[in-house]
């Protein structure tokens, strides 16, 4: 067997930090260096748990151990720099979402990634889920038709009292829309394979430091998408999020109903029924997969940088009172002879 | 009792046109006193039913009857025109939606009433469904907190060898937007008490005479909604259309199933739960008591110009690709001190 890939996480504020280190646990291709975060508790509590040195310098990290994969999980604001540092030691990046919070923290990432060429892969778990798989099973073979139309939701609880400070300021999180909605911004992208489009966003403002809510209206090539985030689940609902997505298509439609484990569909010949789903897959083990074979993971870098571009663009938007933006890939185009 | 209000038809091209026939079985203070279409078909087989004179030119049976209410069910395009005539005749209308096609039509029935005053009521079924009236309870007494968020859907079967050639038509039918959107726009309008916001809209441009489905991004005051809709309903769905639309408060959250006769709720105190369900009120039956009592109904004229007003600047803005459009509700507004 090979040398197992050398991992070290670079920033563990946010719980997700355990979409790489339960990889650390279940697989042997894979063993963590170090933990890094410039809080010394965070950092302590996770070394301690794998018995790996911490650093509170995420940089001193880099330059000891020069590890070949580091998730990154920290403070939303202090995610670019961690990840530009990250490739120029020569690593692959996990994310967690969001990637960062501005336009110029993204184009920072983007020229340190063309600059590198490391692969950059931001965690989308929803991408792994049952219901989506089967979704996309049910695209790919025809059942639905052409996509043309979206609908989704992603509600959240906020546990106002369990948030940490940073996270409830614009400076430290970013925007709503640059967070939550990059999931299912994400998704019409992929299901789509759109690569330009339109966006435009509207938040609640009533608090400049932290949005309770966004909305977005997205042009995917021929694919309408409209999204909805808050922070507004009510306490005594029993999800943290009744996330769900409406496929609507030229030939049927398919509603994603994550919270509930369920994928309903209905087409022109078939009335509704309820879609036997295939196994979730862990939101970090096919990356793994890839990076340890060498390879690109199947969320490239391209498609993180997108629906993150895309994310941000639309937060920009709701900045502006709803604006309506452009969006492309980034691809340089083929021009007609 | 007084002498029973006479209503005439203008326009029966749409079914709808039982919103108004059907009270003129049910109730003792209406009577019909004449149908108009330019089909003669159309306007001698509700003629024939009621046992009144058919017209193929409306300004004739205009001159001829005076009745003091219209109702208009006609070809979209068609319909501005059947108003203005309608309101300079003296007559109330009540109208089956779309109002009209364009906003230059918008604007000339806008002058007319304002010449006459007479009353306009566009007739918003959705108003009277028994989910719209107990979630507006909800609303009213505190249960949800401030509305901020709305989302909502309306699928419609398109079912297209039923469907006259006018219907088929950007000219005949105007767009989807402009036309199926007004009940939802109507409603966030409603809930939101809002005067003024913004608004974007996408639609579908495969076929430019049809657009199959169509979403926007609707800013109205501190509420932000999406709404989508199309003619997309699986031909095997159980449903003609599964409308929805969820409501997202600061202290709960309410889901209309109108299609399938349920509101569920749940608050910062409470576990969702289906909420009981008073009666649903026929389409113009609280339209004919006001009118009948010489009142404004309460889907007043103001109403159903606002909600037309923001569906044809969604369409504009989708035939715009999407750009964003301020809206208001064109009342004067008091200066500050």
């Amino acid at each position: 067997m090979p040398a197992p890939l050398r991992l070290a996480v670079i920033g563990a504020a946010h719980a997700h930090v355990r979409y790489a280190l339960d990889e650390v646990t279940l697989r042997e291709d894979l063993v963590l260096v170090a933990v890094a975060d410039p809080d010394p508790a965070t950092a302590g509590r996770y070394a301690a748990e794998f018995g790996v040195p911490a650093y509170d310098d995420h940089r001193r990290l880099l330059d000891e151990l020069r590890p070949e994969v580091v998730m990154i999980a920290g403070v939303y604001a202090d995610r670019a720099e961690a990840i530009v540092d990250s490739l120029h030691a020569g690593a692959h990046v996990l994310a967690d979402k969001p990637l960062c919070t501005t336009l110029a923290e993204l184009d920072a990432i983007e020229a340190a990634q063309h600059e590198t060429g490391r692969f950059v892969c931001l965690l989308l778990e929803k991408r792994n889920y049952p219901e989506t798989l089967a979704a996309r099973a049910l695209l790919a073979d025809g059942s639905l038709g052409e996509l043309v139309q979206v609908a989704s939701t992603g509600p959240h609880k906020l546990n106002r009292p369990t948030r940490p400070d940073w996270f409830l300021t614009r400076k430290g999180y970013g925007g709503i829309l640059g967070d939550l909605a990059v999931h299912d911004i994400d998704l019409v992208l992929l299901l789509s394979g759109a690569s330009e489009g339109t966006i435009a966003g509207l938040a609640d403002s009533t608090d400049p430091e932290f949005a309770l809510h966004g909305s977005l209206l997205l042009g995917a090539g021929p694919v309408v998408a409209t999204i909805e985030v808050n922070w507004l689940t009510p306490a005594a609902s029993p999800y943290h999020g009744d996330y769900r997505m409406r496929l609507t298509g030229t030939g049927g439609t398919a509603e994603l109903f994550w919270a509930q484990n369920k994928l309903l569909a209905a087409t022109t010949d078939r009335p509704p029924w309820e879609v036997e789903l295939p196994p979730g897959r862990r939101p970090a083990a096919e990356a793994l997969d890839a990076l340890s074979a060498g390879l690109e993971p199947e969320t490239t870098t391209a498609a993180g940088f997108v629906a993150t571009r895309v994310a941000l663009l639309a937060q920009q938007s709701a900045d502006a009172g709803g604006v309506v933006l452009p969006w492309t890939d980034g691809q340089q185009r083929g021009q007609a002879g």
